[in-house]
């Protein structure tokens, strides 16, 4: 009898679950849908994909933006710092890209502006793929099928990095991930969440932490001091915000990190020193808020985070097109 | 006018080839087309799918089979010999995986029976991936989604190397490449080659690159000395053969490499040190056959062998099953 019993009492919970979720007005909520990519450019999207996983824009041929924002796993690479070029120690925890698009800045500390001013960066960052844009344009320019594709797509002569970042930064404008159940629930299917998740979230708004996760992405849209109630000790020397204001009010300020798939973009904050949501959110608890969770809210706020994994980026793993006889050859022992 | 006659002199030109091709017995060349993969167990490649691109199968949380084996890029890393654990430069270049089921053996000097056995040869080697087998299991034992696959997969509850291994050889017995224009030339349509190409394979024919380079691979069936007519001098010190059987006589013999896809699979040889595919045949004459190509000749096979590139795999870039709390992290940096 029991195991016939069960769906029914399954069944009467989602029903009163149904009610709960039917009560709240999801159209007001602090956080909002997830929209997949509009206004996209295709042509423009299939270059930057190419780009995007092409280890040939970095001096040792073998890093790619993929290598520290894969795509396979929630956009980052699961280390605490990145691996640069020559194994080198990145100074910060690599942000997903997933909607980063729906950024105020990016970079940890805003210093880019937009994903085109942000994909230049590693490129040239000697300590990451250590290569320099001219170097990059060098070698994209000696690929004939990459020559064929950047005239079919920006109908110039010539190849320059403007054009390179405007492709990446397109490809990265479809990396958003709607449809997680959370914004199944937002969009009104009053099932899509357990009780527990339910108040998870609710407990995420009345104990604060929606004051700066919030908007669609649940968080990407201000800075935050990192330890507003209790200092952190951080194993990362990054000054935060500070670095790119000069202002001393601004030392300690991070741009605060989307929770969008937050389950798959450990470890986490910004010098991924923690591995667990569990303890990610004890400590922001604390340190941000005063606020300390039990075990059972604890739980119930985890519960309620990984509602917000959505669909994943969804494409064919791109062909790269080969070098030529020319193109200048990686590096990666010099 | 002469536009207009261009386009007519192409369609002679082609009715002639397509009369020379018909006239050769194609069915009775030495090198066969390749045939997709038979016999595949689904559920195998799926899972083998995921564990290739999944860099926790490293001591660093960096390295996946698909970062010196990378599917974007001909199956292979595109950089003399490979980067390993803490940027270790690897003895030998990586032999590319595509078609690799076609093979008399693995690695260069064939110490690997079968892709089962080469597939957890790199994640224990301390140069490659720095694993271990007992520490790659324990980490995909902590994966719940993982745990579940490999339950649905193969039916037991305890998951070993053995089925790993087995996973990954069968995720890469998908990876031949049919349709090139060769194989659609063997197969009866006489004008997918052109007339130097054509020649170009009558040249590698008669001049005696086939009594190596045969079989659907164009190759990979049979060892031999690198170095016949003149000695090679290698940027490697691998031995070859000779480690694996301790014979004398096997000194610097190695695994004959496949054509297939030679556009893509450069830089050339067991030890990476020829970039274009003109001097490494221009090298193989004079080494392997006394035989100097004119340039025009040299051409002439180059563009033969550029028709040996076939349909690249074709998937959706695997979303990996996120790590669990209990989950072991990746050591990067010690």
């Amino acid at each position: 009898m029991r195991t016939r019993i069960a769906p029914l009492a399954l069944a009467c919970a989602a029903a009163l679950l149904g009610g709960v979720g039917a009560v709240v007005a999801q159209s007001s909520e602090p956080i909002q849908p997830i929209v997949p990519a509009q206004q996209v450019n295709l042509g423009l999207v299939e270059l930057g994909k190419k780009l995007y996983f092409d280890p040939r824009l970095s001096k040792s041929g073998f890093i790619s933006c993929n290598s520290c924002h894969n795509l396979s796993m929630g956009g980052t690479d699961n280390i605490p710092t990145s691996i640069g070029d020559k194994w080198q120690q990145g100074p910060i925890n690599a942000p997903t890209v997933l909607n980063s698009s729906l950024n105020v800045a990016q970079f940890w500390d805003g210093r880019a502006a937009d994903l085109k001013a942000q994909a230049g960066g590693p490129i040239a960052n000697p300590g990451e793929m250590a290569f320099s844009h001219t170097l990059a344009i060098g070698v994209i320019e000696s690929i004939p099928a990459y020559v064929r594709e950047f005239r079919t797509v920006f109908g110039k002569p010539k190849i320059d990095i403007d054009q390179v970042t405007s492709a990446i930064a397109e490809f990265e404008k479809t990396l958003v991930t709607p449809n997680s159940r959370f914004d199944q629930w937002l969009l009104g299917r009053a099932d899509a969440l357990t009780k527990d998740e339910l108040e998870g979230y609710q407990l995420f708004k009345t104990s604060g932490c929606i004051a700066c996760h919030n908007g669609p992405a649940a968080g990407g849209n201000s800075f935050q001091k990192m330890g507003i109630v209790k200092p952190y000790k951080a194993s990362s020397p990054a000054e935060g915000r500070s670095a790119v204001t000069g202002k001393e009010i601004d030392r300690f300020s991070f741009k605060v990190p989307t929770l969008r798939n937050v389950e798959l973009t450990y470890p986490y904050f910004h010098d991924g020193a923690v591995n667990t949501l569990a303890e990610a959110v004890d400590v922001m608890g604390q340190l941000q808020l005063g606020k300390h969770f039990t075990k059972a809210e604890n739980a119930k706020v985890v519960a309620f985070l990984k509602t917000l994994t959505g669909d994943q980026p969804s494409f064919m793993l791109p062909v790269l097109p080969p070098s030529g006889d020319a193109t200048p050859r990686p590096s990666p022992f010099k």
